[in-house]
């Protein structure tokens, strides 16, 4: 498998132009496409349509190309929120296994997707949500030939509740808050597919509770733009044939900057060059980062997923002087409280 | 002159339980203070009352300690918005004259405060503002014997115009706008005072446009809470008894944190721990940060200058591991377009 | 018993020009005020400081005319959010016992005010809060000789919890939920006092649950500036000296205007003139107003409070042509589903 | 010309699912759609991308039904932002020209629209944009054979200038004030095409500043999706095959409810229902409503458009019982200061 990452700016979030560029110079085969992963400009929260509208407008661009069948398979992972420096643009996947014979394998990067089946609204944010993540991690994994230790991030994206699909059998009534509940069984899922948790120590109590549970490579986000989970799996082997590698830490806060260094230093090879940061990030529901109070969790103004990402958008920048990169908000289950999983994805030194 | 510097913690902005603290231990005595420098949890734009609750909880507070009249010479700047990480909190600065005949003078920091006269809603923004302010900041230095290469800070505290205020002569009719011409002027006013800025190169039109014309050391806030300017103005004297020292540098974009290790770098004495940083943040009007689209000045939802305080206030706080650092937004004519000057107060080792 | 109610423009949070004017025209006995009843422009949830710094301020000015014990006597409810045409105001209710020998007692407002005790973080949003309410509003009837069928408002400011009372045993670790939590067992120990609702139907489980459960006349308002509840109660009576009537209605929903005519057709005399409109306003949780999706409660920018405070506000205002007039956010069991009590105060005819 | 007007509930920017019902059922042709007119949920400032959604999502769905050339000459006007108790949806103007022989003609509903040409941003909010759009309305009324008296609303959507377009010299450098210059100048077109205001008392420094010039009968809404404007011009003629019929007045102030009562008046014949109302909405710019202070105009957290359409929203809804109106913010040189234009378009009754 030949494993190739573009990463794409965008100027609003139906713009096709640097797609569109890179695929009449010939230097991606859209047929090729696994995944893609983006930040647009909305605020991330549940009114968010810039993930929707940069979804279909993908999504509509690719089936005119390489038709209707293929283009369903492409997992479609838009993380709304570029608060701050954050520039939005997407990061495209693509997955060659035809065509290589002639290529010896390497370490390097291996991916793979899956779509699960749609959730009823009373089951977003259970255990019958985790079950079934889980399983498609698995699935995921099994296509990559990947084993848990060589698994460097786990990218979920999962539906939420709107006013409109309450239930009163649902998790909650507060459509913000069931965002939180869908990401937490989505890591939690995550977790009991990596054995980071065990199936026995797990119950729907625990979810959006229990915060000493969860994964060290789960990015969970959720959206008001599907009613599935859409997954991609990211990790090295030794029968690769990309030039690109993977490597992650883990944020303990959201100002812990080191954790660009753990994960360079996590990478199996000499790079040339980082391509992509993705991480995770929040406002510590504790209302102190390093001793300080803050204020992100009485703000009724701004929420405080935004200003999380703004936070840790700012922090990682500032160390891998590039805004654009891939920070995701809420994460619950993923990393230990007020921090969170950070995975790099470099070049390899030619 | 001896001035010492307190860095003190707010849960609201009429939290006076820490100042209160010292005063009852005796390690700060309220005849002594010069100025208090505050983040507030508002939002810093015009309807922002934290500033002003604030400052009149701390006024009243004092008032009945020492007096109206010693209360009314300090300086008080309410700097609004603690986004993302950052932490509410005071900066007292106090300045004691007599009692020091015993100890020897050395190299450190000394202070000058002043308040300029009322401005008239037509002045606010324009030279005849930008001259008040020039001749309050030589005033101020005057009386802390600075000299204009020994000025590291200066902090001015402007008015703005309310929809209330609004004079069809004014620079300007929107009010959030008023704040940024406030800013400008006041910070042209110490660019003019210390000779960054010449007197003949400078017109009306030069400012918020001509931004090759700055200052940098110059902090400016606008707030509805006054009518006239607060000027502090900080730098290190040979002659002085403090055992803190003050130094500076420019950030040059609001990701530069290099901008930290060049301000310790021009501190005049080993140190043995940062109190306080004091800077500016500005959201890069050309709407690019290190040659990336960032959303900021398009953002309907959340005002600019709230998110470039958190984009500052989390790169300067992960390195310097603290988030009670005062971060101040809007940076017309402090530093150079998209960056803003940058001090460090510190202990000197002892 | 006489009393009287003066409505106040404010042009900020800690504007006392208006009062300070009554009382130097002698218009106003300082020593009369019982309660002052009003709305700060800030945005009215959890980080809203305009609220206690108009009390501040107020409190701080009536101490220095009156003296201390008086004013601590005074209830101060300050309800945030001027959203859309509503004016910063407040309305000050006086309450003179002495010096009526020589009037005539005849059909009029009469009013009782109640200080409870502080609540315990763990109690806010429970049935001891309930119970307390209760007993609260009982005394403060009494003191105006009050019987349930006369009385047309009660108003209760409540406290909330913010992210540093966080307590595992609170109701909630949402300081925004928290607000509605408050607002709800505050509201249900009105109906319980009143007999709306009857003790044996009522349990935890009910608050911010069981919506068939209902005061008519209660308003309640949560606030970061206070522990306890502060109650104003409202009332006709055959034994009043004042010139004012109070009456009152339901709003079957937000846009329910016809409201305003059947409270006016409650009161008691024909009158001269509307003092102040009182009311409650809601986004219908069920998504829904006459049928057709609002977007309120889904939407992550603004909090669904203050649209809920715009949409009654106008539609009040177009209708008794003043935008000078009382609504707060918020209405669980206050009146049904989506909809609010409103009461209004008029000067009965010469 | 037989024009009909169906108004569609939209449960999301892009919910196609009543157009699809309605062509289902063959109630509607596509072939025949002249114009979309919407109210989408965003912000309706610059960084609404829930118009774009709406229009892209649209037109390709009609594109497949009705081919490209077709659906190209269709007008789409979205307006953003549902706030308060405003209901998403659209209103879909059909115009019907052959099969009509067997008809008499009537008093009743034509229109015409036209799409101008793109705009250089210098242009933008210019009097070269108020030229082109008022030849536009002139040809639009010139296909409906319509005359000034007779023409009750013109809807221009008119393009804004985001930070990307940036240039020193367009007439600002603020994309949410571009919004409203784009709007004024759009505005100015009708006028002068209608001969509301004369050629030769109009230059570009009137243009959001001269407020006596306006037209009574525009209403201009701009958005990031478009580079021209586009025009749907409304009017009733006695050679019409429509069972609607349009009337028109002007909301002196945001709450002048009796305008609905003027504009039914002002119907040309009995009618059996409202279909929809149209009307402008702004905050005063004077900070006062019915001589009331009102907080808009300073509020940083939510801009002014947002909490005028709120207002006049709920007001108006108040009135006609149905939120599911079109109520568009920023009334520059649409009716009198503060105020703006409303129309009706009713059934005739049987």
């Amino acid at each position: 498998m030949k494993v190739n990452v573009f990463k794409i700016a965008q100027n609003a979030p139906d713009d096709l132009s640097g797609l569109q560029d890179l695929i009449a110079r010939q230097q991606l085969d859209p047929r090729h496409i696994a995944a893609i992963l983006g930040k647009t400009e909305g605020n991330g929260c549940v009114n968010d349509f810039t993930r929707g509208f940069a979804v279909s407008t993908l999504k509509g661009y690719l089936q005119s190309l390489i038709g209707s069948e293929l283009a369903d398979q492409i997992v479609f992972v838009m993380s709304g929120g570029t608060e701050g420096c954050l520039s939005p643009h997407i990061s495209i996947f693509t997955r060659q296994t035809d065509d290589l014979s002639g290529e010896k394998t390497k370490v390097g990067l291996v991916l793979g997707v899956i779509h699960t089946r749609d959730f009823a609204v009373e089951e977003i944010g259970t255990m019958a949500m985790v079950q079934v993540v889980a399983q498609g991690v698995k699935d995921a994994m099994a296509t990559a030939h990947l084993v848990a230790p060589d698994v460097h991030f786990v990218q979920v994206k999962c539906p939420l509740i709107t006013a409109a699909d309450r239930s009163a059998s649902a998790v909650t009534q507060d459509s913000y808050k069931s965002m939180a509940y869908s990401r937490a069984a989505s890591a939690l899922g995550v977790a009991l597919a990596l054995g980071e948790v065990q199936q026995d120590e797990l119950t729907d109590a625990d979810i959006c509770t229990n915060h000493s549970l969860y994964s060290s490579v789960a990015s969970t986000s959720a959206g008001v733009e599907l009613k599935n989970c859409e997954i991609l799996v990211l990790g090295n082997s030794l029968e690769s044939h990309s030039d690109c590698v993977i490597g992650h830490s883990v944020m303990e806060h959201a100002l812990d900057i080191d954790a660009v260094e753990r994960a360079i230093a996590s990478l199996p090879l000499a790079t040339a060059g980082i391509i992509n940061v993705f991480c995770k990030a929040e406002a510590d529901p504790s209302g102190k980062i390093l001793g300080r109070r803050h204020t992100m969790m009485d703000d009724s103004d701004i929420n405080h997923t935004r200003m999380a990402r703004a936070v840790v958008g700012a922090a990682i920048a500032s160390v891998v002087k590039d805004p654009m990169i891939y920070v995701s908000g809420g994460s619950e289950h993923q990393g230990p409280v007020g921090g969170g999983p950070l995975a790099i994805i470099a070049k390899t030194a030619a």
